[in-house]
């Protein structure tokens, strides 16, 4: 712990009512936060970035089509007109639950209550080598650096003399056959079909293959069989080589090993494979559930902790139709985060708490710019309207109205064009010099 | 010379037509190439980047007001339909003038003309410390550093509970009163006075101190008288202290020292003071001027190489009117490459060449976001209308309809809400970490 972790957080707010304390500005600890906005709470929310970063259009990121910026939201603004919700930038690192004391690294504070909403981190399943060599995609920072890794390749394939050597440059091969997985894929082939050759008209993208690696029989584990057949050939028509019943055994950063000994050559293996949940230092073994979910109940409440919360895909709620536990979705998160703002104004006017039951709104995939795949609860459907009910559907997700237009005009135009200007390798001289040198002794 | 100059450099397309290779795609390199597109020449265009910078918005970059993908073109997008022009992302090292052969970290290549716009890096005049602390802006990069360094020294700032000892993390001191120092300058103070004082309710905005610093007797030196006084006035309105006949002396980080003993306390020196001429290996000493500008003739060719010419901030011209060589702006480099491209025709056609001549056609300044100042050779004016002329100018000189038009989206939504959504801090995880254990150090 350092040193100060020993001194309050200073410049705090004096104020008479109610701490929350919230861990995480992900979509249950924002939604939360939102929602206490102007009622008697005094409403204190932490992240390590001093922005939201809304998830679901990372991909897009990584392949070149949206700006870091139109997909992550800086909270300070947020909250600019929010007197009760301060916010700071700062590690967490442990909670005293008996004195009810959380630790960072600006200091500590008091919480009458806390909210544990840290989500995820990639999961790599005990394998190092993965964890060294494979790009992960859980924040837009890891989005961009697949981006330049992307590029990078290429600039690099176009200075190889033989067709050959170029092959582990140019392929990509995908982990994780749910959703993130299916969105990088289709991205990636329409990257080749349509922008990379007439970037590289000296490179034949005939041997550039994108592949997509699912260790079960079907991609989109819990999507209707509809959804699943038409997202398999939505992707074939794109070019993807899907595998399913794969597994990725090993990893040395230029082949992937599969089980039975099939090998793939690429430098560019994406991992969307795995959520692994954050923990915090100060909780006992018992308030985990054996894949490292925080347990609670109808409430959102942390075993033997009353006025610790947990929200979102960091925990574990089991319902009826759910006895593993919710899926670790956005939209389990936004609800979980409704129901507390609600049930901390029951508790401020004494009246019980209402337990929480999630209504699963449906699901959704797109595939390419034209084509996703759509469960609601009443009716499935796929292909154009599909896709547009899927743009409609984030677009309105997306907070803000600036933004909001924002993405809607890059993505028209992005549509449109079919060539998103944001092929850039903008990194530090330093970084750059270190990958100039790397290259040179490879070769 | 690493062992991959030693071999050509691989996959390039066969051609009968004269090679002119081209190091450098700023303004000057980026213009000839494009005069070229479809003429009899085999152009080859290389740069340390895959993308041209739009250098007079940096500051924008710097100040949170454009994204670096605004003013950054990709420059293989740039020349899709061109089949004549080529481009290689490389580092150059040196020349083989007799040989006629260009060595880069990719290898090498011989030319028929070799265009040297390799443009300046920054220049501290020799002051090692000035060079390890200070913030330069000569890149895109180096522009999202330093609005990652404002940013990150706020998010300190909160955590500081003396008011004495936040001082160093808000006050901005700016080198230069050229007009990159000035626009700078102007965009800080709008900041202070605008959007940070609600992202940061806490901390108070009295204490933060912009400072612009010019060794001159004046602000904007080649400019009017008009416009110098009005830039000087428009400053001081936003609140920017202005010290003319001010020399840096030395900086450690923290405490800017300057001649007469004053020292003013900041985190942020930010450098826009010079400008030192890049360098190639294999040119002699008598190739250069005395402040390592590359001599030319009217032709643009360098003395003794009647094959290799140099454009832009790298070259010296002297004409009557510029006894000391042009400044080194984007307009002198325009025009050379304009004038370069018409003599490559005639050099083909076995006519004379014609000599350049510069065409001033005006200069001008902005400050913050509604008042400039503009020298026009009939008129000089300021103000708003001032401005606006700026804000056509510099569209227009934006290339590529796409981005155009973004970039005046982003902008009027910015000037129209003062409150741009570009305050994220984005880094890799790495990064970080490294801040954050200095930060707790320090604390």
């Amino acid at each position: 712990m350092s040193s100060s972790s020993l001194t309050p957080i200073p410049n705090l707010p004096e104020s008479s009512h109610p701490k929350v304390v919230i861990i995480g500005a992900g979509f249950a600890g924002l939604k939360l936060a939102r929602k206490l906005k102007g009622k008697p709470f005094q409403v204190i929310l932490l992240d390590k970035n001093n922005f939201h970063q809304f998830q679901p259009l990372f991909y897009q990121v990584a392949t070149a089509g949206l700006e870091p910026s139109a997909i992550s939201f800086p909270l300070r603004k947020i909250f600019h007109h929010s007197k009760n919700v301060i916010f700071r930038m700062a590690e967490v690192s442990s909670v005293d639950t008996k004195a009810k004391r959380l630790f960072t690294d600006i200091g500590y504070v008091d919480y009458d209550y806390l909210v544990l909403a840290m989500g995820g981190d990639t999961n790599y399943f005990g394998s190092k080598n993965i964890e060294q060599f494979a790009a992960p995609m859980k924040t837009v920072s890891e989005a961009l650096y697949i981006r330049n890794k992307i590029i990078s390749n290429y600039e690099r394939a176009i200075n190889i003399e033989k067709v050959e050597n170029r092959k582990h440059l140019m392929n990509v091969v995908i982990v994780g056959g749910g959703p993130t997985g299916v969105e990088l894929a289709g991205a990636m082939a329409e990257l080749r079909n349509t922008v990379l050759p007439k970037d590289y008209p000296e490179l034949s993208f005939d041997n550039m293959k994108v592949v997509l690696i699912e260790g079960g029989p079907e991609l989109l584990g819990p999507m209707s069989p509809e959804a699943k057949s038409h997202a398999l050939k939505y992707l074939q028509d794109l070019g993807v080589e899907v595998m399913l019943n794969a597994r990725v055994k090993d990893y040395d950063g230029q082949i992937v090993t599969l089980d039975g000994d099939v090998f793939l050559e690429t430098q560019t293996l994406l991992w969307a494979a795995g959520i692994k949940p954050n923990r915090i230092e100060g909780l006992s073994d018992a308030q985990y559930s054996r894949n490292g979910r925080i347990l609670v109940d109808e409430f959102s409440q942390i075993i033997d902790c009353k006025d610790i919360f947990a929200l979102g895909d960091i925990s574990l709620l089991t319902e009826e139709n759910y006895p593993k536990g919710h899926p670790q979705v956005a939209q389990v998160a936004l609800q979980q985060a409704e129901n507390l703002a609600k049930n901390f104004e029951h508790i401020l006017k004494g009246r019980p708490m209402q337990p929480f039951h999630y209504k699963d709104l449906g699901s959704m995939a797109t595939v390419g710019k034209k084509l996703a795949v759509v469960d609601l609860p009443f009716i499935k459907f796929q292909g154009l309207l599909a896709w547009l009910t899927w743009l409609f559907v984030h677009l309105m997700a997306i907070l803000g109205v600036k933004n909001r237009l924002f993405v809607f005009f890059n993505w028209s135009w992005n549509y449109l064009s079919f060539d998103p200007s944001l092929r850039l390798l903008i990194k530090p001289r330093y970084v750059r010099e270190a990958e100039r040198k790397e290259l040179i002794e490879q070769k």
